[in-house]
């Protein structure tokens, strides 16, 4: 068997829906149906990759009844589970949606880390990575960790010569950056609050990921939505883009990208296979209602019509 | 040490109340701040009969890691857990309280018992009842329990010679009334509902409560809030009056009575003395902020100022 990915969520959550009638401030409601999976943007990571065929294990902080109740649902997916035990409880994110569609979300700040429990992360991580073909590491980081953690990560990524995909955003995507990731991949917006300046032209784009490059990030990548994305591949920037499809729901489309860029890299595929493969498996995503969710056979078929051109020469 | 009281909650619940901040449909909130407790009628009853310093035992289903929550969080408080374990996980009552003190509810249906699972509660609740003094059970009956679960349990209690106390409401208390517990208490409209009858006047609760000791209960009481309560003693039915009071929150008053009451049973009390104690408690709760606290010193203060009257021979 090929080696894992190793797919980081340092914040995993129990994302529960209650489906109610008519909701409304000040009342009692006695949800019609409710869900509970498994949530956070890295265990989509590792479920897409999973769908895709690649061997994976989960890693992140877990406490509590809703950490046992994350670390058996990733193991009855069939994905690997490294994750640390911390003291405190895992998180859980409401979304109460109700028949008209609408919903309102409740997001629980997550467990407080403590120093310890970061030094045990990081050792477990260590001995992780021999064994790993890639790691992804993906949303914002739990109260209590340092806001460059993304950063040493990375270091120890880098001493073990492992690709380090990072899918963060804010201070901890800026910090992370510091320590030169493999791949990012900030949307336009994300991309804009990092540089400081608009990025509404392909010029401007292309512009920003030769500076992610001479930063030493070797393949930076902006996502743009439904137009596709800009990656900056080893002789040029690159605009990737796809046949247009009808969304059923976008979100987990992110975290699929960076599953198919990590299938791709795990594969020792090339630059452009691997940008094409997350690409097909970002757009697949939004086919399905759930959340990180592809089918196989739909990324092949995406996969096939992704196209290409360089936009830019280095 | 005295035998304990088992105080029964079939159903119980993490409660989590979340602070936000305006609260709207359609929004996404990151709390100020949250709280979780081990919930349920029948938890409020073991917590305020430990406040008044009887050992206090804990009995019902819990499952999965909410259940374990429970279990723990009773435990640290210093009451003893006889719960019996279910494959389900317990369930989650959430109140989303904004800064204007507006209380919107969640509340989860709760696990499905298993036959299975009832069987073994019963077995287990047996063995209890042997070094019991006295036992409560409060709420309502989670999914998959039949509707006659209250009087089976009363059932075995009278073969025991252990006394029973029931709080309940719709049928779960209508059908384990058919087994005579020792006492009830509904409040005037739970009571209006079981006989089918208005019972505004004074005469008519008392009317009631003579057809309730019909049935073979032999402290039946209904609960009037500010205006005491009425109790069937054994020479007639009294009504028992405390001083008026600034309420803070009402909320887990009927589960404090029941404490109060299964209290003065423990210590086998006159029937006068644990009604008095019964309303004591219940008073006393209505000081605190937090749903089922009481000080024994307010309680002991509140006791003294318990006046009655009889207002019915038999």
């Amino acid at each position: 068997m090929n080696k894992p990915i190793l797919a980081i969520t340092l914040n995993p959550a129990i994302d529960k829906v209650y489906a109610v009638d008519d909701f409304a401030i000040g009342g009692v409601f006695r949800p019609r149906a409710m869900t509970a999976t498994a949530g956070g943007k890295g265990l989509n990571v590792a479920r897409v990759a999973h769908l895709l065929g690649e061997p994976v294990a989960a890693g992140g902080f877990i406490g509590g009844g809703n950490g046992r109740f994350i670390a058996e649902q990733v193991r009855e997916s069939g994905i690997a589970t490294a994750f640390v035990p911390i003291r405190g409880e895992s998180r859980i994110c409401i979304n109460i949606t109700d028949r008209n569609s609408v919903s309102t979300e409740v997001l629980e700040p997550g467990p407080q880390i403590r120093a310890k429990e970061c030094d045990r992360f990081i050792a477990a991580y260590r001995r992780l990575l021999v064994n790993c073909a890639v790691v992804t590491a993906s949303g914002s980081l739990p109260q209590g960790v340092p806001a460059d953690f993304y950063r040493t990560l990375i270091g120890v990524a880098h001493v073990q010569k492992i690709r380090f995909l990072l899918d963060s955003s804010g201070e901890a995507l800026a910090r992370g950056m510091e320590g030169a990731p493999y791949l990012i991949k900030p949307n336009q917006e994300e991309a804009e609050k990092l540089l400081g300046m608009e990025l509404t032209t392909v010029e401007a784009q292309a512009g920003a990921i030769v500076k992610f490059r001479a930063q030493g990030i070797e393949l930076p990548c902006i996502t743009l939505g439904k137009n596709g994305c800009m990656a900056g591949l080893a002789d040029g920037v690159y605009h990737f883009y796809g046949p247009a499809l009808e969304v059923v729901n976008s979100v987990g489309s992110g975290d699929s990208f960076i599953a198919g860029c990590a299938v791709g890299i795990a594969r020792q595929q090339g630059l452009v296979e691997t940008i094409k493969l997350g690409m097909a498996a970002g757009m697949a995503n939004t086919q399905f209602f759930q959340t990180g969710m592809v089918s196989l056979e739909l990324v092949e078929q995406l996969y096939g019509q992704i196209r290409f051109e360089r936009v830019r020469s280095y």
